[in-house]
């Protein structure tokens, strides 16, 4: 099968092309988008989401919307597309990131350059994206035995990125390297990015994938029958805390009683030099509406984080390499 | 408010009269079931679920069915019914051990009495099931101080039994002696015990409940956001080893973690004798249609219940009262 491409240029690149996901696993859809608005609307609806392929969706789009301008004044179009699509999701830092830098550039430009230089620097955005994944994977690859059973939880995967993703390119890498590899992903309760997102772009891959319950992941981990397991990371401080997915510390917990290596797999950008610990890194709470079973006389508590101290943390796997303890980032 | 009863005589007895658990949250439907087809149906669809209210609609269905047959041969009418009912579900042994338990009464009467004797029998049964949740309620509530934060997984709540539940019998009696408590209730995928059931039962009876995502409950635990665990069970082996919903393994590796006491609240009927430890006990895997999401070209591990090791058992709550360790049931 042909490499997956959750987020690239279509042709002539006056539009960013990218998977909904809002419509997996049951329709693979691709859409292009050229106009800024919609591009905000499938940021701020996860038609395109994780947080690299955030980035570069938002630096692609704008570049594109640019693009399409026709002798319109680019300058002033440029700083109100770029304010617009920065706002699109509010914290993803990947993505103020990119437009930054895009806009950077543009505002060096001539005006007769504008579009050239927006296009250029979007690409570079998308290329250096493409290289950290495959990065991570080649420093991660080697952890993953042949015949390893990997545990996994959210989808930190190609859908997750415009290459091969962070936490499932070790992965991938092995699995191109002839070795067979065979993982379970936890569903990911509320969203079900593990059983919507991750085991689809794996079976899609050919690599074996079996979906378990977010509940289920610790009695698995103590039947023996998981080898490691590889997360993403939505924030790293400075002495190793992780925050990730809502659910990532319990696994962390149960892999540490039955001795089942845990590795954080994210690129450099992911790693916090202003935040010290885990306690510092603020938790988004999200609505009752992602657990609409919930009758009305009853509260919902809905974090869409948590934080998983360095202690249980085997090593962390970065387009760097491999880090292990002491951590000081 | 009225107390709940999920499982009771319809006026008359001729009926037994079950709420009907499909339809909670959103509808509260009581529904009369006065013949064999119904009975069985009932319980091979979760309208009635939990294993002491299987036991009970079981044998109040029998009875009532009984007295229902107008002239017809009862002794041989008997059998066949309880032969069907008890098969109604295979892995309650509440349900089984019921039925048996009326029809020893059956055979041993005279034509004439069958009827009546089986009514009798059954009232027996379903009177025990809420003097023995009374009992366990009266036995757990010391341990629930005013202001308790209870964290508790599915539903072993008054949905499940005829009386006032196992698990949350001890917060309703604690509740009724005037102490402010707070519940957390754990989702508890796939099927949403906990949400659908154990927060509509607790807010109808005016007790604060909030409810989470099972992925949530580790870093709930980790927050100091909870005093105490309170779970249900399904077989308790003599080592003190239980299986309950899955899920409960990993709440109790995060308490155990924080130094939350987890307690395991069942009736001596949950105590195998036959079960010496938790290698024995057998876990149902069910199937993929629980897990909706899941893409085609994935495969499904969904196993029922997990395994708690005694060692992060606190105590045991039962109708005989409060067991700390060693264990040797």
């Amino acid at each position: 099968v042909e490499p997956l491409a959750a987020v690239r240029w279509a042709p002539g690149f006056d539009a960013v092309r990218i998977i909904d996901q809002r419509r997996l696993p049951s329709e693979f859809v691709e859409r292009d988008l050229s106009t800024v608005d919609e591009v905000c609307d499938a940021i701020a609806t996860l038609a395109v989401r994780g947080a690299p392929a955030i980035g570069v969706a938002g630096a692609l789009g704008l570049a594109a919307a640019l693009a399409a301008e026709n002798g319109a004044p680019l300058r002033a179009c440029a700083e109100r597309y770029a304010a617009r699509i920065r706002a699109a999701r509010p914290t993803a830092v990947n993505l103020p990131r990119a437009i930054d830098r895009v806009m950077a550039a543009v505002r060096a430009a001539p005006d007769a350059d504008i579009a050239r230089v927006a296009r250029s620097v979007a690409t570079e955005i998308l290329e250096e994206d493409r290289a950290m994944c495959r990065r991570i994977g080649e420093a991660g690859a080697g952890l993953i035995p042949d015949g390893a059973r990997v545990l996994t939880h959210c989808n930190a995967g190609a859908l997750a990125t415009a290459g091969i993703g962070t936490a499932l390119a070790p992965v991938y890498v092995a699995a191109e390297g002839g070795r067979h590899i065979e993982v379970f992903a936890d569903e990911t309760r509320p969203l079900m990015q593990g059983a919507r997102l991750t085991a689809w772009e794996l079976a899609r891959a050919g690599i074996p994938v079996t979906v378990i319950p977010d509940s289920a992941a610790a009695s698995l981990l103590g039947s023996g029958a998981i080898d490691l397991v590889l997360v993403g990371a939505d924030r790293i401080a400075t002495n190793g805390d992780t925050a990730n997915k809502i659910g990532t510390y319990g696994v962390a917990i149960a892999a540490k009683r039955h001795g089942v290596p845990f590795y954080v797999v994210a690129p450099t950008s992911t790693f916090d030099p202003a935040t010290p610990s885990g306690e510092r890194i603020p938790i988004e709470e999200r609505g009752r509406e992602e657990l609409p079973c919930v009758p009305d006389g009853a509260r919902v508590f809905n974090p869409a984080f948590d934080v998983t101290p360095a202690e249980l943390i085997t090593a962390f796997v970065s387009d760097t390499g491999v880090h292990y303890p002491p951590y000081r980032f």
